[in-house]
């Protein structure tokens, strides 16, 4: 393995810095801009020390890591080591067998799609959850590699759990700033669980954010919210992954849920790179879904072309994507453009909908991964995705994130009954189909068989 | 691949019987006994067409399954299918990629039980949050393949979210019975979540068997409980993946939970199989831990040495063990007295103090899975297991199953008084340097730099 070596460049005046010479905040002094990372590979010019081996021997490399016992390799995202050199000292590496995630067919959530074929790559098969993972094991190596005793992230609870996990996995201590009331329950225990300081503020996603600005700067903390790029050098992986598992076939679409937007950009990244280095012979449109409550970029497109964002106080049960003033939109925004994908918005009924179709199958997700199925419903209807055309939903969390929203959704009480009146009557049986709540009865056989038998009756839903 | 081919033996009266002579409820009709699968392969006296590749063959054919993109080799159960030939067709497996979950050493575990190494095999990063994944696969491949339309168990929350996950993936329908109010929120909402019929019995998890043992007879409804043998047979993977990982070295034991009892019995017979076909020189000791309330294994070993069971009124916080009539139980004696493993039982607070020992490392676990730790305390402490040995904790399931145990204990209200008052000074302690509770703070950057200064001086607990 050779030394790492790569630069930082401003995704917005492009100047090039040194890896030591970013600031706390990961912003650049000069434009305010994002970073990201750049390898001498990226650079025509470089010279044959910086080649990487060809398109077929590293997919081949990266196949055999696959049956390798070693930590490094068990990784999905370590075992395209060549692909992302931020640390020098691999044996410094923070993993927990990240990536590696199940790539599953939905037959039926297809079908309700109008399409014939869907797959889901799914992101909350991670060890804490999340898809959050794949970037935290990245970041979190290169906090450890610089000597950091502390790092910290503003989160709406999955950044947080990854953190806490990796930070404890590598003897680091991490505090946790999360929007008193305003995230899921599994994500609030996971931080306690891996020993997070966690600190509930009176506030939303977005003040925290601003809060912890003011703390990187007057203590040594490294800051782990995803405007740190080594977060996006993870997330890239699972772009490769995705082409991996369909050997090397690249889909049409692939649609993620937009929060803070910055998955979407490390995907685009990921497929760049691939078709840079004639690894795939083009890229996959990326398309970005947000709810409705909670979609400061959908309006700014809608707007102005993408060119301003007016943040927005944000309003979602799919508490993930519970943000108005996303850190990495311009990066979306790019994403957006470069592969000509589309960003759409979701209701809250829809995301609902689409939860429970995704779970009917087996799979199961959290709220806002449910997303990519209901924006994917409205990109067939708009005539954007056609039914031939093959496209990979990003689940982003799994189905234990968040089950105060599945318990609520099946007893039917997530809904007001003036909300429930907006639907149309195909929509509500459709949800009255998929709707199972729970019977609770005494435990009396003759009663049991009795009541098992009228459901037995009952045909299937579609 | 050969067609599937194998017997069932009951384990009492060793009574063979076909595969399709089995009765619903998977007992003997001699002696009540309950049955395990056998092969040809396991009887010397049986033809060449029979015979097994031999063990360097195996290895290689595992290890290179690990790099292929087909879901049956992917999953880590199938990918050792030369071993569980239990359906005909490949094709009709159901499969989500369970199995290949990571093994985590844990150096400050091992250091609080006294030891030098510890490792844990986390059957909790299975893709519905637990071990029974690996179990579910293999028992609803048979159901798909026999035709049933519906399948059933009764279940502390682990095995329901499970069934109903894989039932879902097959388009077939489930039926769940679980205890009200005695399962973890988590476990309820996956069984919805996925599209089961739930049913909430006004009884305990064993009062839930014995209302379905009336259905099954009643019924064309597939058995899932763990009396079905198949389960078994997906269960007894994880013994070859944990030598796999461990480069086909043996641990000196693996430490497992004990509730219904049918895990470790599985997890004896994969060793046992390994050991006979020549692919590790000996088995490891494994070793059963109760919960004080829900102990009868440990009570039956201590009072008759396992002649007998007397069943318990069960009652323990760590909700996927609280079982007091337990099915398996004298497959567990066996596994025990088979490998020279022994059974002990823990505290409440010991097993909420491994929890939180184990969450610290960044791996998490439900409460049930940290009964392991505790219990290797006790047995270092007892002298049965020592520095030097190698050991093995089989962690059954993910933190995120049972969320509010977590925020409960870190809140400090999972306790009583009474009970916090029975705890020595020093694991009083103990318990408060990993306690984290989430602190509530105004939106105010003075007061949150203030607070951050107090805690950041204070040590790292060791």
């Amino acid at each position: 393995m050779k030394v790492a070596t790569h630069h930082l460049r401003c995704t917005e005046c492009a100047t090039v810095i040194g890896k030591d010479e970013v600031s706390s905040n990961f912003r650049c002094p000069l434009c305010n801009g994002l970073y990201e990372v750049v390898y001498p590979w990226t650079n025509a010019t470089a010279g044959p020390e910086s080649r990487l081996p060809n398109p077929s021997a590293l997919r081949w490399l990266w196949q055999e890591r696959r049956s390798s016992s070693m930590a490094i390799d068990q990784s999905g995202v370590w075992r395209f080591r060549d692909l992302l050199p931020i640390v020098d000292d691999l044996e410094k590496v923070v993993t927990l067998r990240e990536g590696n995630t199940p790539f599953y067919d939905l037959p039926r959530c297809a079908k309700a799609a109008g399409i014939d074929w869907l797959l889901a790559k799914h992101q909350g098969m991670n060890p804490t959850g999340s898809f959050k993972d794949t970037g935290m094991t990245a970041a979190l190596s290169v906090a450890a590699q610089r000597g950091f005793e502390w790092v910290a992230c503003a989160s709406t609870g999955n950044t947080s759990a990854a953190m806490a996990a990796y930070a404890a996995r590598a003897g680091l201590r991490s505090i946790v700033f999360i929007p008193e009331g305003k995230i899921a329950w599994g994500k609030l225990s996971q931080s306690m669980d891996y020993g997070a300081l966690t600190i509930q503020l009176k506030t939303d996603f977005d003040g925290c954010v601003k809060i912890l600005g003011e703390l990187v700067k007057q203590f040594p903390i490294y800051l782990l919210n995803s405007v740190n790029p080594y977060r996006l050098e993870g997330q890239k992986t699972p772009a490769f992954e995705l082409v991996e598992q369909m050997e090397w076939q690249v889909p049409e679409h692939v649609i993620v849920p937009g929060g803070n937007l910055a998955n979407s950009s490390a995907l685009a990244k990921g497929f760049a790179e691939m078709h840079e280095l004639g690894l795939i012979p083009r890229i996959p449109k990326i398309s970005i879904i947000q709810a409705e409550g909670a979609n400061p970029l959908y309006r700014s497109l809608q707007e102005n072309g993408g060119e301003q964002l007016t943040p927005v106080v944000a309003n979602t049960r799919a508490t993930a994507i519970r943000i108005g003033n996303p850190a990495s939109w311009r990066k979306a925004v790019n994403a957006l453009q470069t592969t000509g994908g589309w960003c759409e918005q979701v209701s809250e009924q829809e995301i609902a909908l689409a939860k429970a179709e995704i779970g009917a199958e087996g799979v199961g997700c959290e709220p806002a991964s449910a997303v990519t199925l209901a924006g994917l419903k409205k990109l067939v209807a708009q005539g954007k995705i056609t039914a031939e055309e093959r496209v990979v939903l990003i689940l982003t969390g799994h189905t234990l994130k968040d089950s105060a929203y599945t318990i609520e959704y099946h007893r039917n009480e997530l809904f007001s009954d003036a909300e429930k009146a907006e639907l149309s009557v195909s929509e509500q049986s459709r949800h009255a189909a998929l709707r199972k709540p729970p019977i609770v009865l005494e435990a009396d056989p003759g009663l049991v068989l009795r009541t098992l038998e009228s459901h037995m009756n009952q045909p299937q839903p579609a």
